[in-house]
């Protein structure tokens, strides 16, 4: 079986499950560190196991800019690319289209694009799309979609979900009549759409639940909307999705923000919070985020969380850091996005803790207060 | 006992010692990779270890600079700021103040230099610089030495002899009226100037020699005269330095260069043509140097040397190195670099074995004709 649930937290929807892929298991909820083009920036696939990592992103959109589909399936994949041998999800390309890319115009047929990297002009349709991933031979593909900004008015809410919903259908019954390339399995998620429009995320759930996938993504958020649409809209969906399927929200986020949302029921994210954020100087730590460029840190000879069991934290102090950001070495930018990753994949490994001892609420209650107590004004300690 | 010759190869001067301190036994002949600000540029010290560096360099002028002696003294000198727990040497800065620092004044005091980084005015001498390497605590630190460019008329070569000689009577005085600030031993090097005249070297020798040191360096070379000279004073050099003290050839080289220095009884090498030419995509092997930008390489499967036994050999092919040079992924910086300082460092271990066997001579000849002969035109494999 694809996907299983292990238990769900008497106290809540919060769940602990777990994905079964040819690349390994994983224990959910999960977050999937961002490997954008290939690649989680500055980490090798040994530092991605060193931070506890199960399953990574991969950007469909940019392995289609470079290296090309073709690179990859001369090399048999992106697993035998870049030599990360656990489980990879890639998403379709439908965010980047919208948010990197010129020129888009969508068509029943599909999108095309100017790639933000050289101007060329593109096409995506929901069966290329489909191909593009069995070249990349991604565990999980995610099928293409559309969204908009939130708020976006009804029509075009309404619009996004219409070519979401006719795209999702082409593209199953393309993966079905395809097969896996380099013979292991390859499963399918579709995207639920709708703005923050209730009705039409029903209409967008029951219309795919309808086509059946191996798991639901709930897409079109973090575009805009304020935190707690977000949260009612997620809770929503979780709420009419099907209970038995893994449920992944798409780009979210902060730590907060996944805890909430898995306590509605979520399993999967992924988000470049962490690990954008380390090649800013900024980490996290149990009472918040800190940068370390600040000057307060220059000798300062504690890690910067002493019961993190990272390699940066095992090692390093803030002083060092400091002075890493400060003369530009490129060390700095992997120890802090190690740590970063370590940080995000620590919490939601006690979040499935909690959640098996069904103390879910009380935990997320916990850290968050613990968290954002001095989230804004973290930085110096 | 700090320096012992444990064998030299009947059929040259080259040999093979040990270097005690007490961060660590080194081998000889050794190479040092650099790590100008502390830090071996895109290497962790777990990184090190694993190219199988013994002892690494790093730069006074850098560390006086950025973070500041006295940001070291407060984390307890440079290991433990850096947590390179194996030897360090640093240099003395007066290479730094030559070749990067604007309106050098040279008076019998020291050296007045305005600072590369932010202008501001600085003056280093014999004393300060011995004061700034107690600090960093460094197992090997060297005197601040003054050197000219090559060629240089003999009148200018001869005031740079004369000023180091003059500078490493007072930095042994100082050296030898401190004391180490950390609890271990340090051993300091007088530098052998000179330029490209041997009656210069020769009292350089005789001059450093009166005073005693615990070892010697060559420096004053690989600054623009031609190969065939800075063989000839490597040379004449090794030829008059103590037997019993280690030889240490300041900021050589190339491959072929450390080898025939090595023939000459050279001892110890930095220089960062390894760690440089990682970071613009050159590679070395034994067939002689790559760049993986090359388009050629976008479809190689195979490593850049099958036979080498770093992370990056072991798991990635050049396609995929290509891939990361071309996408700016900082990932590839340090899969390069961690496959150039093992390549050097395998090249001195290999040297080093064939000293013990007497075969030093064979070994070089066989090394550098497979080298040479596809150095310049490597890059289409």
């Amino acid at each position: 079986m694809f996907f299983e649930v292990e238990h769900q937290d008497t106290r809540c929807r919060a769940r602990a499950g777990k994905l079964t892929t040819d690349h390994g298991v994983v224990q959910t909820p999960i977050f999937m560190p961002v490997g954008t083009i290939g690649t989680v920036k500055t980490l090798s696939p040994q530092d991605l196991l060193d931070c506890g990592a199960q399953v990574m992103l991969a950007n469909t959109y940019h392995l289609y800019l470079r290296p090309g589909a073709e690179v990859l399936a001369e090399f048999g994949g992106l697993h035998q690319f870049n030599r990360w041998n656990g489980p990879i999800l890639t998403d379709s390309g439908g965010f980047q289209v919208y948010s990197l890319s010129d020129l888009k115009q969508i068509s029943r047929n599909g999108v095309e694009f100017k790639s933000h990297w050289d101007g060329s002009r593109h096409i995506f349709t929901p069966e290329s799309v489909v191909d593009i991933q069995r070249d990349i031979g991604s565990d999980i593909m995610m099928v293409l979609d559309y969204l908009t900004g939130n708020p976006s008015e009804l029509a075009l809410a309404e619009e996004a979900h219409q070519y979401t919903l006719q795209w999702a259908r082409r593209a199953r019954e393309h993966f079905l009549a395809t097969r896996s390339r380099y013979g292991y399995r390859q499963f399918q998620f579709g995207i639920v759409q709708g703005g923050v429009y209730k009705v039409l995320r029903q209409a967008s759930i029951e219309g795919l639940m309808q086509i059946g996938f191996d798991g639901y993504a709930i897409g079109g958020l973090a575009v805009g909307e304020d935190p707690q649409t977000r949260r009612e809209i997620t809770d929503f969906c979780t709420g009419k999705l099907p209970a038995e399927k893994p449920r992944y929200l798409m780009g979210v986020g902060k730590p907060a923000d996944i805890l909430e949302a898995i306590e509605s029921g979520v399993d999967m994210f992924d988000c470049v919070i962490p690990t954008r954020n380390a090649r800013n100087g900024t980490v996290f730590t149990r009472t918040g985020k800190i940068n370390i460029r600040n000057t307060g840190y220059k000798l300062n000879p504690a890690p910067i969380d002493p019961e993190c069991s990272c390699y940066c934290c095992r090692n390093f102090s803030l002083g060092y850091l400091h002075h890493l950001f400060r003369v530009s070495e490129v060390l700095g930018l992997r120890l802090a996005t190690l740590h970063n990753v370590t940080f995000y994949l620590n919490l939601v490994g006690s979040a499935r803790e909690a959640i098996l001892q069904n103390r879910f609420p009380a935990f997320k209650e916990t850290f968050i207060k613990q968290y954002l107590n001095t989230e804004e004004n973290g930085s110096g300690k």
